[in-house]
């Protein structure tokens, strides 16, 4: 195992880390990925791992195609083939995957919508975008139980200068140039989504 | 005390340390119990002591019929004849029963239904149902102050497919196959009251 | 410094750490004292001291007239008076005072009552409330700005099986036998404020 | 670099950790800023540091003039130039811009009204009014994508006896004589927001 893969590898654990401690990786939900540096390899969260607990072992190595590239006793996540989609589809060294309330609320209350809106809001800035009147919208896909046809909604749904998809009473796909990246994404969609759910909640937008 | 009670009564303490980070064990609240590996004897936390620091001493080894198999100046807590006769009935060998403002909340708003309906949602695979459209209900039972009595509609509310039964204004009992199946179990549901509870404030369900 | 001076302190240093890890003393406020076991003196928080980070040091040990019985360039909490008081009230060996967003807004929500109403709900027996339909009044008392008036404002609302007065939009008074029976009334109390305010919001209780 | 310039540095690296375990720095944002003692000069966070796990590095000494002291290949916090600005018109001695949820629900909620009204509640004391009946407006400006602008904006809404100003859509500026005053401040700003929006939220005061 390459130098590059033990990185990609320990980041992973890091992202758990981290994402655990926040509880957005309930009940072995989610799953975390970073890409081999220079390869189109990328190693993922094995199927059914505790996350508030994750180790190395729990971390898996697989090429561009999902296949594993090491043996190992266990399988690669469920989803790991929106993740595979995902890196053949974008230029991102890391992809993240959690639940959280408000995720989900957001992705019920404005899935007839198609997408949340969010505007002028200062944490814009930690998605890229620092204009004045920033506005983008985060698309909703459905949540097929059939995670070829779900990753193919993921892919679809990607727009330009959103790093994310929700998928509904599912959960947040986000994705960075590296791990740093996808946390300062996740983290600021997850900040936006609770604030504009509590703003909706105190406007009685959906009340009635 | 064979390793076999050793290991069991950590296991108690593990889960005691997880759910008090989370805040689930208020005020000494809560019990959790393990069932002793190949046996029908189980362990379980004693009476009154504080779950935010628990030691592997106010872990009780019983019998089947709640039974201490080992001197102690402890009581099991009081509670210990709800896992008795949920071990006798069900194939289990871990059960969790802790205390939560949303298990809670989803207690009283749907106690007139009977229970609490969760359908269409991703963590609803953290529970075994991995079909498209999937939905259970979360039967809930009176609070009867006879535990006896408790015990018995507690058992009598277990339904297929659904590991866990709320008891209105107090909390819920949920279990697993081991440890780690009840942890996910209780992380799904305690995620899955908070998100129910919360889109039925967004719509006003419960307003007027 | 006698041994029974030193565990008094120590436990108050317990105690601090355990509420701010939970968020319960933000911004230098609360304070919290035990008495000195087998006297009537005790030993509480020294006025605008961190509770996040607490250290003996900052717990002074006075007679129960509110005196210092050792010399100390702190001065005691300004709120030493209601401790002192309820001191000579009650039969009780731990004292905590809190300021939580749920303990003001019970306090605020329900003042016109005069106190906050708690029935039928497990927790209760956390409170020594063991049979079916109990019910408690938290009482709540006016903010006064004059320490001994509010320190006679607390004491004058004391109740038999309520181990615990509301000051409006300031936090709350708890007591108990011993440290662990604060901390466990405490708890019980918070969970029940949460619980209470939520439930009333859900119902639309004070809306319009 | 002087012991004085360590310290102020190391006291950044605390109000960070502080902070950031209270989830006040999603997402790399917020920056915090200590006054060198005894000079003009102050140190700051640099651009782009996850406050999450900030080290010393991550702290650049500058002048009054904003501009750096000793050489690093960091460029400091874009929104130093509002620290700057607020340095040279205020005499305080550290100065902290956080995003909460409920410092972004109070800018938006009563950005009309150009404050937040926070009244007779005990946590006032704590910014320094011990009157009772105390009241004071926290000032909320426009977000403006220009900085100079925006640091203009902060300080002419400076008012006597309330240590902050919000920025909409954005978060907090507050401050203190030292690093110990301004975490005294923001803590009790953060409490009085949630609870001034919870209230507000069972009142209906913004709904339809």
């Amino acid at each position: 195992m390459s130098e590059q893969v033990a990185v990609a590898k320990a980041q992973v654990v890091e992202l758990a880390d981290r994402f655990a401690r926040k509880g957005w990786l309930p009940a072995t939900s989610g799953n975390l990925s970073v890409r081999v540096s220079g390869t189109t390899d990328f190693c993922v969260t094995r199927s059914g791992a505790d996350k508030q607990r994750l180790a190395t072992a729990d971390v898996l190595w697989l090429d561009a195609s999902g296949q594993p590239r090491e043996a190992t006793a266990y399988r690669p996540s469920a989803e790991t083939v929106v993740h595979q989609r995902l890196y053949a589809a974008l230029d991102c060294g890391a992809i993240v995957h959690v639940h959280t309330v408000f995720n989900n609320l957001a992705s019920e209350l404005w899935f007839q919508r198609g997408g949340v809106d969010l505007a002028e809001h200062e944490l814009l800035k930690a998605l890229g975008h620092w204009r004045e009147g920033a506005r983008i919208r985060v698309p909703i896909v459905e949540n097929y139980a059939d995670l070829d046809r779900l990753a193919e909604a993921v892919c679809s749904a990607v727009t330009d200068g959103c790093p994310a998809v929700l998928v509904r009473n599912h959960g947040i796909y986000a994705w960075g140039a590296d791990g740093m990246a996808a946390v300062r994404h996740l983290e600021a969609f997850e900040f936006l989504f609770e604030y504009r759910c509590r703003l909706a909640q105190f406007r009685g937008e959906f009340c009635g």
